[in-house]
C-alpha cells in the first residue's frame, strides 16, 4: 500500500498512512500540492485552489494530534468540494461572474461534518454556470479535448486526475453520474433527503441531491456516512439512525445479490460502440446475475414532469440574478429561466406531485432484484468542452430520487471510460454500495478477469 | 374526581376511573353512548356514531385487558376525530356528498397511535366541506343558534358538549384554534411537522396541520405525545427523539414566564365587546407578565402568502372532484378552487418560499418571553350557521407553522366563551405548554380568582 503513489491512494489509505506516520502530514501536502497545482495547469479542476489555505488546516490537524486529539476517519484526507457549497475560507462562487468573490458566513453543514473527521478541503473545484448547462473550463484527464460532463465538472476531473481520492458534487438532473462515466470515477447520488444540503446553492429544492466522487466504494461510503444525516436545516433531510454504510459495503451479501438490466426508452440513442460495451457486460455477468428487463412506462412522463419542476424551480432560484444581471447570465441560462416563468401552476404541482409516485413505481424490482442496472450515459465524454453531454440516463433516478451509483466498468476503443449506472432501493444505500461492491469484486477485481 | 360526571373528566381522570376498576369499561360506555346519543340529537357533533364500532372497540381493550396486557395511557378514553381522517372501521367522508359511504383502507397512522395507547374511537366528527369554508350542520353547545367555528367543528362541539374528553382536529388557516374558542375549550395546533398526516385528507401540504381539542391542557399534552412521530410516510414530518410534553407540561417553569401580547393588526375588527375582556385580561395579568407590543411588519404579507399557497393547493387537492363532480360541491368552494387555478407559479413559489422567513420573524420574540399571547378569534360565535367565522387571528401561525393554543379564558356577556390564543417557538411545545399551563393556574385557577 505504501508503494503507491500519492495520487493513487484511496481515502482510507491517505488516513492509515498519516494516521500511522509513514509520512508526516506537511510531507504529504508539500508533495500534493505540487502535483496538483502542476497537473491543474491543463484540466483546470479547481476554481480555487490556496496552499495557504490547505497549510492552515493541515497545521491545525498536526496541532489537534499533538494534543492528543483522536485522528478522525477522514484525518488529513484531501477533498474538493464543487464550488456550489459554502466554505469560509474559500470563495463560493456558483461558476458564474455575477458571485466572484463571494465568500460564504460559514461552513455547509456537510463541509463542517468533512472537516470535524479530519478532512482537508484541498480547494473549490469547477461546476458548470450555476450547476446548469454552461459549460466550466475544466477537461476531462483522460483526453483533454473531451469534456468531463457536467455539472460537478471539476469534482469529477479532480478524482480521476488522482488530485483528490474524494470530491464532492450534486446532482439535480444528471451532474454527477454522468461525469463520472465520462471521467473514470466511482459517483454516488444517495437517496433523496439523505445529505443535507444547508449551505449549499439552491438550483432546485425538490431536486437538488447531493453526492461523492470517489476511487472506491469504500471512500464512496466513508464520506456519505459522515456527511449523513438530518440538521435540522433542510426541510428534505430527514433524520435517520446512523448508517452504517461503510461496514455494510465491506460485507458480504447473505446471498449472491441480483441484477436487472435496463436498456432503457433511450438506447437508440446510445452511440453504437457503447451499446456494444454494454451487451458485453451483460454477457459478462450472464443469466443467473443480471435479467434484461423493460423499463416501466411511467419514465417517459417522468422526464416531462422532471422538466416542470426542475425549470420553474430553476427560474424562482434565479430570479434576482436574472432581473439584475441578465447580461451576466449565458444564453443557455437565459433560456432555461425564461420557459421556468412559464410554466403553469398546475403542471408544477402535478409534475411534484408525481415524484413520490414515481418511486414506488420501481418498488416491486427491489422486491426481486438488488440493483437496477442500465448504463450511464450515452457513450463516453463528447469531443470538445461546448458541451457537457446529455443528462437521460439519470432524470428519472433524479426525478424519484432513488440512490445511484456509477461504476467506472468499462471502457470504449477511443481510450475513454464508460460507467455502469447502478440504482437502488430508496433509503437501501447500504444494500445498493454492498450489491455493487460484490459485482465489481466478482466480475471485474483482477483476478477474476485473469 | 370519582364524584365528577362522565362528561366532565379528563381523558387522566377516565383512565384512571377505568384502569383502577372504579367502573367497568362496559358500564362506562353504556352510559357514555346514551349520553352522547341523546345530547348529540341538538348538537350533530357527530356523523358518523355507532355503537357497535365502539363495542368492538370496548370489548378488545377489556379482552386484552384480561389476557394480562398492561392498560395503555389513554386506555378507555372514548375520542372523536375530524372526518377527513382514516378509519377502517367508521366510514371517512371529508364532509362532502362525492366521498358518501368511503371506507379507508386502513386507519390513518395518528388513529393506529391512538389505538395502540388504549384510547375508543367514539366516532367521527363533523367538518366544513373538505376542511374549508362550507359549514358543517353542528351547533354550537354553549348556544344552539350560534356555529361552533370550523372548520373542525364538530370536534370542538363534542369536547365543549362533553361527548369525549378529546378530539382531533386539523388546521390549514384557522380552523383549529377558532372553533376551539367559540366552543370554550383548550386547543392545541402543535409546530409543523410535529404530527404525521399520513392517511389525513391532504388540503394544502404545505399548510395542513393536525392538532388536539381537550378540557385540559394534561390531555392536550397526552394526545400530542401519543401521536407525535415520524411515521416515515408524511414528508413534512420529522423524527425528533420522543417529546415528554406531559412531563413538562406538568413542570414548574424555572423561572416565572413572561409574556407579550399583540394587538395585532386587526384588533378594529374585533368585537367591542372582545376588545373590552382582552384589556381586562391584559390589566389581569399586570405589567410583570405581559407588554403589550406591535407585531411584526411582515403578519400583513403573510396572510396574503398564506391565500397563495392555501388556495393553489387547494385547488390541486380538488382537482377530481371540481372536474367530475362540480355540481356536488358548494359554490364558495367552487370559487375558491377557481382562484386557486389563476394563481401564477411564481406568486405560489414566493410565498412557499417566506414560509421559513415569516417563521424567523418570530424569532427574537421568543428569546425575551416564553409565549406570544393575542386574541384568538374577532369575538364570540358568530350567530347563525352560514358562516364558521372568520380565521384571521390564525393565518400568520398557521403559515409559519409555530405551535399555538386556544385558553379558553374569558367570557362575554351573551354567555358564549372566547379565547386567548398563545403562540410558543418553533418545536418548543412543551415550553408553550408549561407556560401556558402556569398562566392558567397563576391567574385563572379557581384559587387564585378568589
Amino acid at each position: 500500500m505504501s508503494e503507491k503513489l500519492i495520487n493513487e491512494m484511496t481515502a482510507l489509505e491517505i488516513q492509515d498512512y498519516l494516521v500511522s506516520g509513514k509520512s508526516s502530514i506537511s510531507q504529504f501536502y508539500a508533495q500534493l500540492m505540487e502535483f496538483v497545482s502542476e497537473g491543474d495547469k491543463k484540466i483546470h479542476a479547481f476554481v480555487n485552489f490556496d496552499a495557504r489555505c490547505v497549510e492552515a488546516q493541515t497545521q491545525t490537524l498536526a496541532d489537534d494530534r499533538d494534543l492528543g486529539r483522536e485522528p478522525g476517519p477522514l484525518y488529513g484526507v484531501p477533498i474538493g468540494l464543487k464550488d456550489i457549497i459554502d466554505t469560509s475560507d474559500f470563495p463560493t462562487e456558483y461558476g458564474s461572474v455575477i458571485h466572484q468573490g463571494r465568500y460564504a458566513i460559514s461552513n455547509a453543514t456537510l463541509v463542517r461534518r468533512l472537516k470535524e473527521a479530519g478532512a482537508v478541503i484541498l480547494g473549490k473545484t469547477a461546476t458548470t454556470e450555476f450547476a446548469a448547462m454552461h459549460p466550466a473550463a475544466t477537461c476531462n484527464p483522460h483526453n483533454l479535448e473531451h469534456s468531463p460532463g457536467g455539472s460537478s465538472s471539476g469534482s469529477a476531473a479532480a478524482v480521476a486526475a488522482g488530485f483528490v481520492p474524494i470530491a464532492i458534487g450534486s446532482q439535480t438532473n444528471g451532474s454527477l453520474i454522468r461525469p463520472a462515466s465520462y471521467c473514470g470515477v466511482y459517483g454516488f447520488k444517495p437517496s433523496r433527503g439523505l445529505l443535507p444540503r444547508s449551505g449549499v446553492f439552491e438550483q432546485s429544492p425538490s431536486l437538488d441531491q447531493m453526492g461523492v466522487f470517489a476511487r472506491s466504494l469504500e471512500d464512496i461510503a466513508l464520506a456519505t456516512e459522515i456527511m449523513n444525516g438530518d440538521d435540522g436545516f433542510d426541510e428534505a433531510t430527514k433524520a435517520v439512525a446512523p448508517m452504517r454504510l461503510v461496514k455494510t459495503c465491506q460485507s458480504e451479501p447473505p446471498v449472491a445479490p441480483k441484477f436487472c438490466f435496463f436498456k432503457t426508452p433511450w438506447w437508440d440513442k446510445i452511440d453504437p460502440e457503447a451499446q456494444e460495451a454494454y451487451e458485453a457486460f451483460i454477457a459478462h455477468l450472464g443469466q443467473g446475475v443480471i435479467t434484461v428487463l423493460e423499463m416501466p412506462e411511467v419514465v417517459n412522463k417522468a422526464v416531462q414532469w422532471h422538466k416542470s419542476v426542475h425549470l420553474a424551480e430553476l427560474a424562482f432560484s434565479l430570479q434576482k440574478e436574472y432581473r439584475h444581471h441578465p447580461e451576466q447570465l449565458s444564453q443557455t441560462l437565459r433560456d432555461q429561466i425564461k420557459a421556468g416563468l412559464e410554466i403553469p401552476l398546475f403542471d408544477y404541482l402535478t409534475a411534484k406531485d408525481r415524484i413520490v409516485h414515481v418511486g414506488n413505481a420501481f418498488d416491486e424490482y427491489f422486491d426481486h432484484f438488488d440493483g437496477i442496472v442500465c448504463p450511464a450515459a450515452l457513450g463516453t465524454a463528447p469531443r470538445g468542452l461546448g458541451s457537457t453531454g446529455d443528462p437521460i440516463m439519470q432524470t428519472v433516478w433524479s426525478f424519484a430520487g432513488l440512490p445511484t451509483l456509477n461504476l467506472p466498468l468499462l471502457n470504449c476503443s477511443n481510450g475513454l471510460p464508460l460507467g455502469v449506472q447502478m440504482v437502488g432501493a430508496y433509503k437501501n444505500d447500504g444494500r445498493l454500495l454492498r450489491s455493487a461492491r460484490w459485482l465489481v469484486h466478482h466480475f471485474f477485481s483482477e483476478e477474476t478477469s485473469q
